[in-house]
Formats: structure tokens, sequence, C-alpha cells
């Protein structure tokens, strides 16, 4: 499992005077960039090897400006060509969202998936939950 | 059924030149706005009476900068006190994304949910679908 | 002189109550979309003739959510190869934030700044103040 | 000077395959959280003491995904009740973009700023640039 802390902005605020809804899939995107690394090793946008399917998350609680935030991330599926990242967002010892995002293995010049080597299917299981 | 169009921003794009997923969130909460609405008729902020519980994004195709998009909003379930939000987003008669927030009428004094009275009922069936 | 209206959404609020700072130059950069169509008609973004060289932004008064926002945009200088593009924020009648920034025409690939034609001079100077 | 260290997340690049130009005024206030905790300790947003009066950034390069940014921050002016913070952002050893904004020490319940008391002075002096 990866684990990334960080300080919320305040910019991650809304008026009801927590974090706003739809900063979630911006910390979990930010959150990635490990897995990404599995696909491009320099994170070169030019030779991008993934794409983003769907996400769902769910709010478990408030999040709040001022205290740090750890974001959980792990390998939850890993399909043919296609995988699933789960994430959780902890503050103060509490889960406040979680979220699972499923990512496609991409040519995105020929626009079509690409099944996962075995390489690349080793490199995403040794980011289990566990 | 609700629609609104607008030009997206230059922001809203990433390095892989189409609109990055993260913005979808941003723009289907904003076209929340009538559905708030519904329970704050001047938006004050002070006065808010909803929770967001969950959604999911799905993403069908890339969106681009340059051309407009049309968000459609509507109610796609009534409970005792949550409902869901479905809503898409269209550009150049291609649906880009979709997905289903579940909003929660909720006390945030109280903390705790509300049932939806029957007015409230009334207001959010009348945006159905069709 | 351009104007755009739209409502502030929900996420551009911050626990102070009122509309974040960070999201002003988000709304002008919005709002600049018809000066990118001078260089780049149809914002094809693999076409882009312009840098941003430097901006600032004032803010007036607090702006708020749940009534709608005009953002006025014109030319305010025009330089040999770059040019000036002051803006502001109105709401209910109130100036809340003005800004300039510095656009720089520009050739990506050469990587270096390109005299405006007199045909660019001529459109850019139809965006004046009054 | 303080210094902040994070890496740059997907959606902060454009079309243009570099860091946005909106996303500066976001990562300078996340990094000016320090100086807030000079005012308000615990970062309790109903008990802000500061209000945001101008800001200006310059851009002397792109900025990239995929490699840390540092952001330096420091305290470059000492007025009676306002003070300006500079700020620079840092990557691969090249300054890529600059900027100051101006706070004001600032009573939202009066409405009106306050002097900068000794101690804060010398709380934000001790924030200087060497």
């Amino acid at each position: 499992m990866l684990k990334e802390t960080f300080e919320p902005r305040f910019t991650d605020t809304d008026a009801l005077g927590h974090i706003n809804n739809t900063r979630i899939p911006v910390w979990f995107e930010g959150a990635r960039s490990p897995v990404f690394r599995i696909f491009t090793p320099d994170l070169d946008v030019h030779n991008w090897k993934l794409m983003l399917a769907r996400y769902e998350v769910q709010f478990h609680g408030e999040l709040f400006y001022g205290q740090p935030v750890e974001i959980r991330t792990w390998i939850s599926r890993l399909g043919t060509s296609s995988f699933d990242v789960s994430q959780e967002v902890w503050q103060n010892g509490e889960r406040g969202a979680s979220g699972t995002t499923v990512m496609v293995h991409y040519d995105h010049q020929a626009g079509k998936s690409v099944p996962l080597s075995e390489e690349l299917r080793a490199a995403l299981s040794a980011l289990s939950e566990s």
C-alpha cells in the first residue's frame, strides 16, 4: 500500500467550512503518480499508456483544513488490460473518503486497450492492500 | 431535465490534450445549482440543507477545449431522505461522460438526515429525465 | 469590450464563505477565449500561438456564490509582440476584482516571440475598453 | 525563508504539456499556510485574521509534471497593517515562476484592517529572505 501525506490547501475548502467534494478526485489522481510511474517511469506525458474509464467516491465524514491528510492507495483488481485502484483519505485517525478508479492500459495512438504484460502485473501486484 | 451549456476553459485541459477527468465533478456540481435552489432558494451557504454522500463518473469518450459542452441533469431516484442526481456531459452530439451523485437532505446543525417533505419531493420529481 | 456572464460554482467558494482568490485567474483565463480565437480561430491546442508572461489581480470586495458574475475583458496595451488584457469581475453592480495579464505572441516550436501583424493588431484593437 | 517541496499533480498540467498558469496562485496559497499559522495557530477558519488585497505572478520558464517543485516563501515588506509575501517556484534548479501577494491583517467582523502588533511583526520578520 502506498501512503502520501500532505496538508490540505485553503482553496480546497468550500463555504460549508470543510474540504469540497470535488477535491477528492484531484487528491486521488495526485496519489496515483507512483502507479503511473509503473507504466511511464519518467512520467513523460508524451509517452502515456493509461486511460481512466470510471471512478467512484464515497464520503464517510468531513475533512478539514489545518490538519494533514494521508492518502492510501493500492491495487484492488487486476483484469486483462484494466485494473482498479482503491484509495482512501484519512485525517486524525478517521477515514473521510474512499474511492475506486478503473484504469485501462491503453495505446493512445492506436486508440485501443492493451493487455497487461506479466512484468506490469507483477509491479501492480506489489501494490496490494496489505 | 435541466440543461446547462458553457465553453470549457483552457485550464480544464491536461497534458493529454483533452479535458482532465477531475473537472467532471466540478462541472456536475455547478450544474446542480438549480437542484440546490429547491432546498435553499437564494443559495445562502449559511442555510445549506444538503450533504453529498457519494458519486460515480463514467468516461465514454474524450472531451475537448474549443467547443461548448452541455450538461444534462435530472433526478433519477427519490428515497426517504436522499435522492440521486444523474448527469451527462455532451459535446458535438456525443456523450463524453456521465455520472450519478447521491445527495442527502441534511440538518447540518443537528448532524442528521431529514426526510424529504411532499413539497420537496414534488419539486424534485419535476426534474425527471424526460 | 467583451462581457461573459456565468454563475459561480459552489466549489469556487472557500471556508470564509466567499469566492476563493485563486479562482479569479481561472475565470479570467476562461474569459480570454475570444482573445485566443484571434490567434487560433478553432482553439486547436496543437496550433497555439500565445504565451502568458505575467498577471496581477486586485481584490476590491467580496464575491459570492448565488449570484451571476460578469467578466469584462479588453485589450489595454498593444506592444510589438506582446499585449495586455485587462479584466474585471462584476457582481451585483460592484467590481469585486480586477487584473491585467501580459500575453506574448509566441512561436512555441522556435521558442521565441513573434511581432504582431497588422491584421492581429487590428483585431486586438477592436477589443478596446470603450 | 520557508521551503515546501511536492510533486505536481497530473491535473496541474494543461494541453500545452506544462503546468497551467492558474495553478501558481494555488501553490502559493498552499505554501503560505505557515504564515497563516502566525495569525491563527490552529488554522481554524472561524478565527481568520487575514485578507488578500492583491497578487502578481511572473512566469520565467515552463514548469512540468514528473519532477518535484520547491516553493520558497518569505516576507518581503512589513507595513502598518499589511505585509508582502514573496514566493518562487523552483524545479530542476531553475526558477519557473515568482510572485508577491499583499496580505492585510483584518478584522472580518468589524470589516476593517488592524495594525500588526510587535509580536506579529517579530514573527513575520523571522521569515525573511535570507
